[in-house]
């Protein structure tokens, strides 16, 4: 065992959780106070926009304004999805410090979402990537369906090994691994991360476990077990993968950082702060709040703040 | 990292799950069915009822009539909880073959409870539970509240060690362990279960974790690599305890078959058919199913099952 003394939280739920959500697009006031809200519990990684086009993600059709509106916290990484130079370009008009780029380890997933085969879809990241890091802009890697895939099934650790390696080859500083139909589990996940681990160091690397099956939690505990150091989650597990059946996708935040807190690692993060986030971004949204703390916790918010 | 083999599922639904159900009574027969359909999945111990007083727990008040309507399945064990020596000859009246009796390693939880000390408590039992095993009645120990309490908080391992051990002492052949309110984290449950291997062996140990916190299976994982080859759960999730703050308790045996079976560990359950039963108890209570892996892998009920 080694767990890490210190793990970074990257916050999804701006991105990743408002992205897919049904109805009205969110007002952009609303992603700003989020935004905000969520820097001011000590996050200190938030993905608060995403520049894709609108005709695919009504939602994100405001990525721009969003980076305008929000206050930025010094020490707080605001990064934001790029799945293309044209998105790249909009993101350092906006002023992102890092982008995120988007692959599979699944060849039938990649087929299916983008018509093409991962190593297509790698070549195509190739000048993207160039080119944010020309301008002193950090890049991200995902890799998708790690642990499992709609299509296919069962995800050799290998192929997720070599998409990893690509993209650190091509320029990513961090690769998150992400479950994103929430099938894995715990040693299914240690010996994805092993196979992993062979061709890029575990310093550059994020687990991102969907909730879907409700493992994610027991899959974090697995890796962390193996020195994992960074995990992205979303505040009120907020958002999710349309291509899983279930009703939950992104672990949350909470419950995370209540797990963290148990092992005795720092994150930095206030957690009742979360909680009370998660409580105001889901009756904004109309929601359910998919956190198990939040609804045990409670929403604490103190009445200055609750009254803004 | 030792993991069991096989593990045994105590399921827990009958009894721990509907015993504080709101609402009307729930009917004998429905109660019956579940059992019946619990036992058709290959899950080879149910708690099926309480011999409780029905001026305390109204839900249980059809004991026996619960225990004279099942198909008793052969392998199969139907255990009851009895808290005095009058539920223990109501039990025995019944033909119940196994009884639990029900204590807790904090002292506050027992004071508030059952206005006692553990002490105390455990006297009380003692004639239970040698009445009980001269008429070859195996008896099965609850501590509850063993990774924290609602009223002192942080719970001494040594003292749940302690408690574990009198039971054991007292005739208790296994010895289910409680966290309560939820509030366990993994390295937590492991320290706890150090402590009272110490004094038990641990093939005399179940883990009882709750969900609350949503930190269930984490937790499970932990006490599973530490060799625990006994689980209670509950179908759908179902029930909790009343002393919790959020909403749900009991650890869904869906997901814990699905981690388990994740972790190549036999438990001779079908998972599908477990699903489609925590769907049609949750329809018959009008309930929320509390079990992701229910919601991700939907209601396959056979037609022939569903028209039944």
């Amino acid at each position: 065992m080694a767990f890490p003394q210190q793990v970074r939280i990257v916050e999804m739920a701006p991105r990743d959780g408002l992205q897919n959500e049904p109805g009205p697009v969110i007002a952009t006031e609303i992603k700003v106070e989020l935004i905000n809200r969520l820097s001011a519990t000590g996050l200190i990684h938030i993905e608060a926009a995403s520049f894709v086009s609108p005709k695919w993600v009504p939602q994100m059709g405001d990525a721009s304004a969003v980076m305008a509106g929000i206050q930025r916290k010094p020490g707080v990484t605001y990064s934001a999805l790029a799945p293309n130079l044209k998105g790249l370009e909009g993101a350092i008009a906006a002023g992102v410090e890092e982008v995120a780029v988007f692959s599979a380890a699944s060849e039938a997933f990649t087929q299916k979402n983008i018509n093409c085969s991962i190593a297509e879809s790698l070549e195509r990241f190739a000048p993207l990537i160039e080119q944010a890091r020309s301008e002193g802009i950090r890049v991200r890697g995902y890799v998708s369906t790690v642990l499992g895939c709609p299509y296919q099934g069962d995800i050799d650790p290998v192929q997720v090994a070599r998409v990893s390696r690509d993209l650190i080859d091509m320029g990513c500083y961090e690769i998150s691994l992400g479950d994103t139909i929430g099938t894995g589990t715990p040693l299914k996940a240690k010996r994805m991360l092993e196979a992993v681990t062979k061709v890029v160091p575990i310093s550059q690397l994020a687990a991102h476990f969907h909730d879907t099956y409700g493992q994610a939690l027991a899959n974090l505990y697995a890796v962390l077990e193996e020195g994992i150091a960074v995990i992205d989650s979303s505040t009120a597990g907020l958002g999710g993968c349309p291509y899983a059946r279930g009703a939950s996708g992104n672990v949350a935040t909470e419950d995370v950082l209540y797990l963290l807190q148990g092992l005795g690692i720092d994150t930095g993060v206030d957690l009742q702060a979360v909680v009370n986030t998660g409580h105001w971004i889901t009756q904004q949204l109309g929601r359910h709040n998919g956190s198990k703390v939040a609804q045990a916790m409670g929403d604490c918010t103190p009445r200055s703040a609750a009254s803004q």
